[in-house]
């Protein structure tokens, strides 16, 4: 393998909300994605979803709460966790995820992504 | 858990080579570090190693070539590969392993930090 440039990455791509993969440690999956507007409330049963902010702004939506997240900023949304993803316009974000974690958990709506639908980039 | 701000959480310690723990994902550990200098040769015998550099230059020793990593490039250390990280004055990165992962694997040096002294904050 070679070294993972985040900006060489992110210019492979434009789609919205459409993760790409960029590398596996330890049997989770390193994935690249943009953003912009709302994606669709959702959780994950059994696996906890880091998110790390590269550039814009990723507000992340708990039932209870709003984080939003800046560049250099992260969180992990823990399994089982209601969210919904909002971002600003171009915003790029990096999560890390077991690979059985489904896009959008159950809520399957036209912007969902199965994992064969996640290239490796 | 509240988000987590990469560069407040650097500006809480100085120490070079002495990870700290910022999160955990499904099992691993993300872990903040700064680094000057070298560290020593090891390996993880079960574990994959993902780096990020934040700042500064991190280059991956590995014994059939150097992975040189600059702000917003990353690298995966596979389990078994032996490596030894070089870092220039004052460089920030950050780690995401298992939690049994061990500092410098079995070569245990005065630089070594045991897992217990990698604390979180």
């Amino acid at each position: 393998m070679d070294k993972i440039s985040l900006e060489d990455k992110f210019s492979l791509f434009e789609e919205q909300w459409s993760p790409r993969i960029v590398a596996e440690s330890n049997g989770q999956l390193v994935k690249l994605a943009k953003g912009s507007g709302e994606l669709v409330w959702h959780s994950h049963e059994n696996e906890d979803e880091l998110f790390l902010v590269i550039k814009g702004k990723l507000t992340l939506k708990l039932r209870d709460r709003e984080i939003a997240l800046e560049p250099g900023e992260m969180f992990v949304v823990p399994k089982g966790v209601e969210h919904c993803p909002l971002a600003e316009p171009d915003t790029h974000f990096m999560m890390i995820e077991p690979a059985s974690t489904q896009h959008t958990g159950t809520s399957k709506t036209d912007a969902t992504r199965e994992l064969e639908e996640q290239p490796w980039i």
